[in-house]
This record gives C-alpha cells, sequence and structure tokens, in this order.
C-alpha cells in the first residue's frame, strides 16, 4: 500500500488543523493508502489516543524539532536535523514513505527537496506547481508559481516538459496543449527572457507548443500548461485567491468556478523537478486543504509522476 | 474651456462606436469640455448631419490615413502622416487641444507619445497605468501595465514617483502608500530587478514606500499605488478582465467590484511620462468605454497632471 508522509507540525494552524485534516483524508480513503504522521509526540499521541480508529491506521514517526514558518530556509534544515520536514524527507529518499506533504516552511521543503531527494538532472531548478480550476470543469496548470524568482529562457523549456509530463499523467491528457505566458500572442511580444524563451519552446519537438497566451488566457482552454517564471506565476496565484476571497465576500464563492479558485481545492503545490513527490501546502491550511493535499500527494505517488518525469527529462 | 481630441479611427468597433460613446460623453457633460473629433471626412460628417446638436459643439480635423490595430507602430507612424492618431498628437503638441485619446493601435500611440510630446526627461520611458477597484469603493492604481516590458530597477523608482503624482493629482490622495509588487513581503523576496528596485525605492525621501506588496494584496487599501514592471502589470491587468468575464457569466458581474473590474469603467490607460495628456483605450472599447476614455482624459487634462509630473521629477 503506498504510504505518505504527513508533516503535523507545518502551517499556521498546526498541529490542530493538520490532524483534523489527516482524519478526514483518512474517514473518505482508509482503503487507499496508508498515512504516516511526522510529528512531536506531544502533539500526536493524544490525537491518536482520542482516535483510536484512526489511530489503528496511522504510522507515527516521532520528531522533536520544528522547522518555524518564517525561519531561513538553508539554516533551519541544518540547525534541525531532527525536524518534522527534514526527517520527512529523509524517509521519503529511504523509500519508507512514498509521498510527503507539508503546509509548513515553503522554503524550507525547496531547499530541502533538492538537498534530501535530488533533482531529476543536475541542471534542473526544480519549480511548483500550481493548478488552474477553468470554468468548462476541468483542471489546467501553471508552473512555475514561486520557486524560480529569476527564470532563463532554458528554465522554460524544462518548465514546459515537467508541465506536459505532469499534464499527461495526473491530468489524464494525452497530448497536452502547452503555452506560454506574455503580453502579447506574437512571439516577439514580451520581456527579453520570455521572447528567448518562446523560440526554444518553438523548437521543441516532443511538445504540442501552442505558442503564447495572455493574462486572460490563464484560466481558459487555450492551453492545458501555461509555463511562466516564479514571479508572474506567484503573483496570478496570490491574486487568484484575492479574488477568490472578494466572490466571498459578494456571497457569490460558491459558484462552480469561483468555488475551485480556493486554495483548499487543490490543497496544495507538487514541487516538480526532484526524485520523488513532495508536496507544499499553504501555511493558512485548514483542514480541507491539508485533506486535499494528502489526496494530490497520492495521486502523485500513485501515478509514478517522478519516474516518468524522470524518464522524460533525462532522454530528450 | 478644455479641448479634448478623440481618434474617431482607433479600435476594433470604430468608427461607430467611437462616435456613439462621443455623443454619450458630450451629452452628459457638454458645458465641460469641447470634443475635436479626429478622422475621415465620410465617417464623420454623416454622423454630425444627423447629430446636429452634438455637431454645433464639437470641433472636427479631418484626418485622411488610418493606423490599422496591428501595423507595426514605428513604421504606421512614418508611413502615416496623415492619419488620425499623428494628426491628433500633432495638435496636442501644438496647443491645439488639451488632450488626446484613442482606442487604436496601443504601439503606434505610446511610439507616437514619445516623439510627437516628448518624455518629460530624457530618461525616462512613458508608461502605461492602470485603475485598481478596491473593494471599499475607493480606486488605486498600478504602472506599468504594458509599455516596458524589461524593466530596469531604475525604472520602478520613475514609476513609483510617476504613480505618485497622478494618485495626488486626480485622485486627491495627498499622501499616497506607494508599494512594490512582489512575491514576499520581505525586502530580499522577488527577482533581482525587484529586489534591487526596493532598495532604491526605500531610499527616496519624497515618496511614503510601504514595502513590498503580494499578489494578494493588489486589489487592496495596503497600497495606493502598485508599482510593477510591465510585463507582470500587463498579465495582472488582462487577467482581472478575465475575472470580470467570468463573473459575467455567472450573473454576478453587477456586483460592486466586479462591476468596477470592468475594463468599460475607467475607459482607457493614461501614459505617463510624456508632456501631454495622451490615453489609450481598449482595442474592444464600447461607447461606455470611449465615454469613459473621454472623461478620464479630461480629468488628466483639467488637473494639470502633466505640469505637476514635470515639475516632480525634473526638480527631484
Amino acid at each position: 500500500m503506498i504510504r505518505i508522509g504527513l508533516d503535523v507540525m507545518g502551517g499556521d494552524y498546526a498541529p490542530d488543523s493538520v490532524l483534523k485534516g489527516a482524519l478526514m483524508a483518512y474517514s473518505a480513503w482508509s482503503d487507499t493508502f496508508q498515512l504516516v504522521l511526522f510529528g512531536q509526540p506531544s502533539v500526536i499521541q493524544p490525537f491518536l489516543k482520542s482516535n483510536p480508529e484512526f489511530a489503528a491506521h496511522c504510522d507515527v514517526v516521532f520528531t522533536e524539532q520544528v522547522i518555524e514558518m518564517a525561519a531561513s530556509p538553508v539554516r533551519a534544515l541544518v540547525e534541525k536535523p531532527e525536524s518534522s520536514i527534514v526527517k520527512g524527507l529523509e524517509a521519503l529518499h529511504a523509500g519508507q514513505i512514498d509521498g510527503f506533504a507539508s503546509a509548513g516552511n515553503t522554503g524550507a521543503m525547496l531547499a530541502g527537496a533538492v538537498l534530501k531527494l535530488g533533482s531529476i538532472r543536475e541542471d534542473i531548478r526544480p519549480c511548483l506547481m500550481g493548478c488552474l480550476p477553468r470554468p468548462n470543469g476541468t483542471d489546467g496548470i501553471m508552473l512555475d508559481v514561486g520557486a524560480i524568482a529569476d527564470t532563463k529562457p532554458e528554465t522554460l523549456r524544462d518548465l514546459a516538459l515537467l508541465g506536459q509530463v505532469y499534464a499527461q499523467t495526473v491530468l489524464g491528457i494525452e497530448q497536452p496543449k502547452i503555452a506560454l505566458l506574455s503580453i502579447g500572442e506574437e512571439p516577439e511580444k514580451g520581456n527579453a527572457v520570455t521572447v528567448a524563451g518562446h523560440k526554444l519552446l518553438a523548437e521543441m519537438e516532443n511538445i504540442q507548443f501552442v505558442g503564447n497566451v495572455e493574462g486572460r488566457d490563464i484560466f481558459s482552454e487555450k492551453a492545458d500548461v501555461v509555463v511562466t517564471g516564479g514571479f508572474t506565476g506567484n503573483i496570478v496565484v496570490k491574486l487568484s485567491e484575492k479574488f477568490f476571497e472578494i466572490a466571498q465576500e459578494y456571497n457569490c464563492a460558491d459558484l462552480p468556478f469561483f468555488k475551485r479558485l480556493n486554495y483548499e481545492t487543490y490543497g496544495g503545490s507538487p514541487i516538480l523537478g526532484v526524485n520523488k513527490p513532495a508536496v507544499v501546502g499553504h501555511g493558512i491550511s485548514s483542514p480541507l486543504a491539508i485533506q486535499n493535499m494528502i489526496w494530490l500527494t497520492y495521486d502523485i505517488a500513485r501515478t509514478g509522476l517522478c519516474e516518468r518525469i524522470h524518464s522524460a527529462l533525462t532522454h530528450e
């Protein structure tokens, strides 16, 4: 059975929100995967005692240290080798679990994933992927959404490939349409990195490159995979969250599309480009978001995404 | 009386949409300013004949050539000296009108504004400004929204000053809060240009710099002026348009905030950094958008924005 590790200590509302989310995920899907909780005994033991049925289906790895949400990532990884994040990633590397999810310090998860799991190819910088709801009910994806602030044209090519394999493997889109986010449809529109990136993407024979798309096309069916640098991608994702909040204020957040703009729907952002399935959740993760983050991690582990990415990116 | 020039030939639905919008603007505000129409006699004359009261309050400059929406900007300016855009900008430079608005070729308007009106300071690249509706009913602004695709840190400093003077002069915000759009609130978060730009903005003594804001803060009161490069700014603006369209599909576009996300509400984007008031409208401009573009141009001319920008940017 697939084993999914969960960082009980990560997130603004951890450990309560995380444990409640774990319970929700378990209640709905207990036969499908096994949860492995990483966290402090003082936190986990009382919860398991109150939830004996859940406890019977969980594994636990007790970890003493906690990486704070605002800690400097690399320093935290060095100074806290006994933290839930470090222990979780080490267990993932060692094959004791098949995926690891944390709503904790994103920087520590990203740096830790590279350090402990390794990049799929030496020159690849891991990125964060975001899901894009579309009004027709299907999902698209965008990457990078915040890991790579300064993007080179070659990075955009890697992102296109990572996104393609994700769309094929996890979303089941056989021949995904790949687009580059820019400020005009013409190849020569955009900033220097995007214009150079467009040329590289247009030369790739193993993707279906549909050209540039604009801001208005992000949540549309023009593209299944929207490629962009982490700076712009991050701003798009956070702006979309804001729109969801505004929709909530106006009591229209339950409408199908707006509902899926809610960060809770997808639960987290996969780290793509490392050798094993790691997912980071939003710091503010609610129990529902944690549940969905666990499922997302399970989906990535179950479908063998990392193996398929490895094969696509090392046998070009 | 203030005289506002209007490019009758510019826009996907020109001239019909433009003339209808001119009539709307006139009907509501005929005593406040005088319209000067720039366009082909074969188009303007029949309209004036059918609207004699409007005709009595309009001036007309007949122009024979039309710069197409998709034309190469610089080439179009050279090859069509008798076009409505070139003639309008020349009349503005000569003081025959006090502002000029066009929903036509944005690139031609931008290049033409530099060529015919001149930059306020030699080293300043003109930018496009966008209005940001806020849920509390007030407006903020963002710049650049598409003129400067590759932004240098020094450009961000110019944008901050341009935005400050606009907010003070046109929006009446005495001491506007100026923020830099980035992917984290900490000064060291962001891409290289933004991190360097943060340092420059933090050193400015003549602005109230409130630090970085994130994508979720764009439509909020954290900042009155959001400074960003034209690449990201353009994507934000077009994504917001998409959200308005989706709200329309779900029949909630009449809710106060969503309604103001409609590009028609503000009517256009001022070109800031040139010596005279020039405004570009959305290519798809409806009559309502044209009306509001005319009013926006009037507001900029009336308040003496360009003179105040000149004084702020040349006496630093």
